[in-house]
């Protein structure tokens, strides 16, 4: 039995402040003590590993180039880093993951390349800006030159760019010659609610390179570098031993990654994390004062409340983060994990606090 | 209970490739088990890995920076590259782990810096020849730069650097101002052994920063960087995550960890393994045309057996490697899970072998 | 005699597309024929260099590290890959050289540090921007680090950085713990106008570490580091010759240097310089349609011109950058090479443009 | 006329420590003068660049990418960089000027690839040795993996490679699908001793890319990477940039570069440097206790001097190496400026100390 699920005999989860802040699906604990029995052969080569490759063919429905991995910043780093020549310029959003809050690392993998800020609204890369940047001084040897752009899928604010916008961005990518990643560390929070194909997501809109995520969605740590270009698979393999993240022991990454492929569990994670954030901006009608930014797509709710009911909150145990970006603007985030009552029991302390400020 | 100890209720054990190929020990099942219940705090702001940090201090009796990663070719080379400039040298032995089987990854993380063979016998670094290369060309900017040494401990093919071969090289590095880095790959192996303190076996002989070990010795996938030098500590940090080793959920790697150091549980498997090696090599007298090469140290033991026998034990299921250094020389190695009941199958397999030529 | 100077027996020079298309000062010449004779000491050991470090010390008042390379793209990133550890941040302006023009190239010598833009009116960083950004995630290891700022002075579009602006910008990198890098790609124009000392412009005002450029105003090919704070001169030497930079017959650059640097040569073809730029911006008063855009202060001149005279203009031989920034913009570059009677024939050509369309 | 040649006005040289202390060819100085005269189209888009280009074309009878450099360092460390990935694994030999002398040049142009030494007699790789190492590990992730070879001809110590020995090494680099380089910082020395052609050296005993050294023979700082696999030119205009080595005013590196091939000079000045060396060889027989090892070659002798010699000819003033290699061991280099008379300056000078130990 799953202490994340099983509420009733816990109290409420008080802390709102991202998905890496649960534990995992049971089923993926019960797959790491069933691998971590007996003899396997290391690095990749067992039976399990190849288990799920196969899996995430049949679920992209091609073949794919699969490497595993246990942090999203490894798996975006790492596949980047095969996209692009040192010389090369990386487009993304100025609020994308990769452009601030991984110390660099897809500069440390690429030797130096160029991370360059294409904005738009929502955290979506806005498409005609990267078609002109992508053509800009191709073949000047004075520049670095374009060679990759990488989308949020959700993106860092839980927006979630549509089909025909990915295809649009596709279509740039690929006649302007430069390669498409994905960072797909919500990947399952964006596809449950698109009610589309991993496929029709990814390589049948233009991408060439997806981080599949998983840690943020049910395991403890495992990420999947899939390529659809899987002219690359042979390079990546290098550069995922150098970078030193090669298992001898895959089986911990590979068990994690089985079972959260096995029945759907990563889509009905996915499910219910988004679910409980609908559950949450839904029951801030009706609460005074407290105002939501945008539709709640994915996991993520962004809204701005006074500051007596934060600091109402904050006494009552409640974690998030506020102040952020602007002032009184808070972000909560839902997971796999979070139930109805771990909702409710915040929502209550909401009322609670504008009933207060209202004597 | 774990399986690899319960031999009795299953077949012995056939695989003596590597200590790499073994699950873990139960109790660090048991860990990640526990750990993966309910939120924690992400990035090792956890308590558990403030745990762990706490336990290596004591052991190591001394304050410590402790950093931990998922693989062993991370430690050593995020460590390393924390103790040379790119433009500085690495003194290594030519047959150690980070010369010839981390794909350069010394190199990836330090941007660039050479390492430099520096022979000797049993795998072990001749202190004399690193007292006059450490001295070769300094300050001479034509030349890379004396930077740091590296040692495994146990080495490569399980000898043991004993506290007075230590010491020397110690005093060579502290005399000549560069670094000094054990690879402790199989720490615990080579601890018990030479019977003292984990505090003599390395900062006080001399050692500034620590690959701990324990991937091989009972956990899945962990590995602890500890650094003696801790005005490293600081750069050490945006050294792991800009190479995207930082954990979120860092509990996986800390709650193993945990379980690995408590109720000496690191030095009951090491011995385990030790034992099991000694008693391999025990076996070996009396068996004709075994030739066994040095004593037993550590947990891996090298020999040259008839090529009818090495057929013979390939037939029968074993696996090891062979013909990889010479002609019939041939490695076993064995770990924590190894039973004395895996070892007399093995012996008695080879004895069939030798009954069967003799015939 | 100098061809550039004597322009009564030549031509007058059509092209004003950059400062670096002319060729060099006659002293200049003089300097490198005398230098090549003989025997000298290789890699910088010769008295020639010894006499130009020596100079620049004079020049500057102080103790200085110097170090002489043959391009100002060097100088930049040499110097700058000194002043950030990897997962740093350089802090520049997004219309700098360095940010658009080198490939890269401070990128790759600072191993992957990451160039952030701070905008700023007249190609000049907005000091307050800059402030703020300067703390922002400091010792979050999820980001890269503010490590150093990069101003150029002139800058690009030749306006230049008063001693207020640069000190202000100094005191800022203090009180935020970063280093402050001049590009001096232009740095005499910059000098004669403001009409200070080199020193005022530079460590007095806060910079650490200069790119003191010479090619652009008189010499062939060579520039100089010039360190202020004179704790990164160790490391300098070392990243020079690690990028390819040392010559074996140092000569070459500094016979150039010492020239320059010579009865203020240097000084002399700054005034030149900028005294033809502002001839040409003078002349621009009275021709119809020709709009200019804010004041000359060094040897660059922005303007709009209407498309027919930028047409009469190129079919007279005319050369120049038109139409990169905007429609109908075009700059002008003057130089020491650059006569009076070089800019009277440009200025003749475009009054009979603006006639010939008055028809 | 050129100071070096007309010796008779002059003083014998005194130094014999390397060719990089002497200055230029005559020739070499006027076209630098020529050059440096009026406005010419910048980085390498100028015309004397393409003759150049053409010229070098010429001289190798084919197809060529030509990249001007000003250090014999930037175009073996560039050239490399583009023939190995950062996994890759350079065979060079221990004595090469890649290993020891270019502080990890190519180390930091490839992005950190690792320089395998393959020794043999006269500091000539063994090509068998080669063989045996081009297949190790081929296609491990574990392993840094066999990219290219690089030898230098002439070697460091002044022995040729005859054709039939680098055909043999470009027939092991094409079967083991790698590529091969040439170190010809003393090319033309060598050229000159075999009386082959230019192609004959090169592309047609296998080799792809080439440093074609020009500052050891006549010009002040000029070398040429010429690619024969011109498939590397495109990615190799953008190394160069990022390397800081692309020189706005390219016609200081083409007019040395025109002026060293036009009319042979390159050929006159190469022959000059071996027969003096010849000479002062020749010039040994008959000196009591002075023992030449091996062959002269190109333009290095080295042999072993009495120490009363040694600190005899120190005495009179001449400067070279010695007590480098073994004590006693004395390192002459000639160059094209070294005259019949210097040589024999320094003939008698030995002749005079046997003759004085003699008494």
């Amino acid at each position: 039995v799953n202490q994340n699920l099983s509420s009733a005999d816990h109290a409420p989860a008080l802390s709102f402040k991202s998905d890496n802040i649960t534990g995992a699906s049971p089923e993926v604990i019960s797959a790491i003590v069933a691998a971590s029995a007996g003899q396997a052969s290391p690095y990749g080569t067992d039976d399990l590993t190849a288990r799920v490759e196969r899996k995430l063919g049949d679920i992209f429905e091609r073949e794919v180039g699969v490497f595993l991995v246990p942090t999203g910043t490894a798996a975006n780093a790492i596949s980047l880093g095969s996209m692009t020549p040192p010389w090369g310029s990386i487009f993304c959003h100025p609020d994308s993951h990769i452009n601030n809050d991984e110390c660099g690392a897809p500069e440390f993998y690429s030797n130096g390349a160029k991370l360059v800020a294409v904005g738009g609204p929502s955290a979506k890369m806005d498409v005609e800006k990267l078609r002109s940047l992508a053509r800009v001084k191709v073949g000047d040897v004075h520049a670095v030159q374009p060679s990759c752009a990488s989308i949020s899928q959700a993106t860092e604010t839980g927006s979630i760019y549509s089909l025909d916008e990915i295809r649009a961005i596709g279509d740039v990518c690929r006649s302007s010659s430069i390669r498409l990643h994905m960072d797909g560390s919500r990947f399952a929070n964006a596809l449950v609610t698109l009610g589309c194909t991993p496929a029709e997501m990814t390589w049948k809109a233009g991408v060439d390179a997806l981080s599949f995520g998983a840690t943020k969605n049910g395991v403890v740590a495992a990420e999947a570098i899939v390529l659809f270009d899987t002219s690359l698979s042979k390079e990546l393999a290098f550069r995922r031993k150098r970078g030193a993240h090669l298992f001898s022991k895959m089986r911990l990454l590979s068990s994690q990654m089985d079972a959260y492929l096995k029945d759907d569990l990563w889509l009905r994670n996915a499910r219910q994390a988004n679910l409980m954030a609908t559950r949450l901006s839904n029951g801030f009608a009706g609460l005074d004062g407290v105002e939501t930014f945008g539709a709640t797509e994915a996991n993520i709710v962004f809204c701005r409340l006074p500051s007596l009911m934060i600091e109402a909150l904050l006494n009552a145990g409640f974690q998030f983060y506020y102040d952020r970006w602007e002032p009184n603007v808070v972000r909560f985030v839902t997971s796999f994990a979070t139930t109805e009552r771990d909702v409710d029991h915040l929502l209550s302390h909401m009322r609670l606090a504008t009933a207060g400020a209202a004597v």
